[in-house]
């Protein structure tokens, strides 16, 4: 699929960064070039990037564009304060600006900028290598649950949110094993859930399926249940923005609810996760990770296009209701039937993090 | 409650049939007169009334419209066909079809009319009375719960779709217990959940426990699970479309996954439901009621009000894309802590619902 369509994040000709601008899709494709720290923590802040290792590149991006204007190491660590609190709950966000402080540090300032760079350019490449391992890695599962079903049957995957090609530089984690196995010609079909209140269901994930030809069906997130007790969902895959040492799964408001119905059903139910969101330090997420409430107006107002060919933004709930907007929920490992890495799939506790993770559970001051 | 506001079926002063218009709120108020069969089943159909007391009082309306139109039993039963169909998995749609239908047979063509008007109105009445009733016995519930909190603390419940005064004639179901505890001075707030795709609690729930001043808060249907994760829910209350005799409770889809988090989380989960909710006649919800798919245009489509106070509808899928769209989907009976019906709290079982209600079980031939 690399180099096919238009990556998320990209270097164009003369070395400038561009991102999709994500907030206009599915209705307007638009390129956006940053140019400024400022740009890189902006386009993360309002989801023009979302995903969280596209949020990781673009983080490795913005220390680069700091870097360009002021490579000193007070510049730097302003610069890493300011991407910082860009999303907070993006675990491989902080693994990005670490590995960027980590690599510019013993530079000459000099020398950082041009470093800089390439260290971004080789993180998003880094990613693209895992993406496509984690699709590798998954496309075995599929193939093992097709398998085991009738001859001519269709695979039914349920994914939730957009942990597409989109949410990272290539190929998706949750889609790069749906991508594998369509690419591998087996008879996929994707449920994809809405994911209210942004709908990167509906907008990103129903958008990028379709870019690819992949068979695919939107569903309300009320949904899945229902499917699921009448035997119409083979497999979950979901995305995480951080998984715990002990396997627990902090990923997008509504996941947790998938993953009881899986569990109540029979259903496997797997996360793909890029390494870097990982977080040692962290045990139990519904304890430990603090959720991101994000603003109202994402869930009292819904845009999209009108019949005429407008953009729109509608108001869906009565004047002046009080809303809350919780990001993210915290599936715990239990319901998790194994994570796919990309260093294969794992269980979810904390012996198959750390034997499969060990240099990273080390740095954590996990295990000796 | 009663007389205050503006019930969403009513007779005017002329004696004609007046509806609240549904499907333009929250935005538009809206009074409709229905005047033929046609208009009633045309109201049941478009979603104009809703929620299964309503639709049965409505019907029961449409067939004293039919009455004055053509009283003979040829035209009556062209009627049931017609109201019938309207809305195929709303259970007391039918009881009150069978109910106007008994109680008309026996009489003169010429004193039909008249007695379906009179017959419509009892039941109307007769839903006011159980909903009440409903309201008590869930009151009693409420107030054990909040006697178990610190003192001052709130009592907070979620509630999903609309089983509120705008889905019977008055009160409502799941509502029911929350104006009561509201009206007696209780410290209640209440998560209402979105209720995608049609949106009937950011609509009408939000609407009507705004209009009354009951605290609530909308949520995605996606955030019920951490909520209750973080100790934010202490009751789950929802309405019903048909419970089944072994306690199976079919509602608006998504109802089964808020029952999944209130299990795993310890969260009571209540049903209200009055009795002609109850079918006798099925007893495994999820292997025999059939799910009424509904027009994609309500997962593809949203509608609201623009900033310049117009109605708009947007499309917010992709072109093209491919949406399914279940109406429904069933809570099996050893997720539901109790149903709270006119008559009590009883466990969702079939000991139970046939000593509740024994002439019911009776007339559906399931006891002697």
């Amino acid at each position: 699929m690399t180099g096919e369509r238009i990556r998320p994040i990209r270097r164009g000709a003369a070395g400038e960064v561009e991102i999709i601008d994500q907030t206009l899709l599915p209705h307007r494709f638009v390129l956006r070039r940053l140019e400024t720290l400022e740009d890189a923590a902006e386009a993360i802040e309002a989801m023009r990037v979302r995903g969280a290792p596209l949020i990781g590149a673009t983080a490795a991006y913005g220390m680069a564009l700091a870097a360009a204007e002021e490579a000193g190491d007070a510049g730097l660590a302003a610069a890493r304060t300011r991407l910082a609190r860009a999303r907070p709950t993006a675990i491989n966000l902080l693994w990005a600006l670490d590995e960027m402080a980590a690599h510019l540090a013993p530079l000459s300032v000099g020398e950082r900028a041009a470093a800089a760079f390439a260290r971004a350019d080789a993180i998003a490449e880094e990613d693209v290598a895992i993406c496509a391992a984690i699709g590798e890695h998954g496309l075995a599962i599929f193939r093992d649950i097709l398998a085991a079903k009738p001859a001519g049957a269709r695979l039914n995957v349920l994914t939730h949110c957009n942990a597409g090609r989109l949410a990272t530089v290539d190929w998706g984690t949750a889609t790069a094993p749906i991508y594998k196995a369509y690419e591998a010609g087996l008879p996929i079909h994707v449920w994809v859930d809405e994911t209210r209140p942004r709908n990167q269901g509906a907008s990103l994930t129903a958008w990028e399926l379709a870019e690819r030809g992949v068979p695919h069906t939107v569903v309300p997130d009320n949904t899945g249940g229902h499917l699921m007790q009448h035997g119409m969902v083979d497999v979950v895959i979901v995305g995480t923005d951080r998984t715990t040492a002990d396997g627990d799964v902090c990923n997008k408001i509504g996941t947790y609810l998938k993953a009881l119905a899986a569990h109540d059903n029979g259903v496997p139910f797997y996360v793909a996760l890029p390494s870097p969101t990982i977080d040692f330090r962290v045990a139990d997420g519904v304890a430990e990770i603090p959720i991101e409430q994000r603003a109202a107006e994402e869930v009292s107002h819904m845009t999209g296009m009108t019949g005429d060919g407008r953009v729109e933004t509608v108001r869906i709930v009565p004047e002046g209701a009080r809303v809350a907007n919780y990001g993210f929920d915290v599936t715990p490992a239990r319901l998790v039937t194994g994570l796919v890495t990309e260093r294969g799939v794992i269980a979810a506790d904390r012996a198959a993090l750390v034997a499969a993770f060990p240099e990273a559970a080390r740095a954590a001051g996990r295990i000796g």
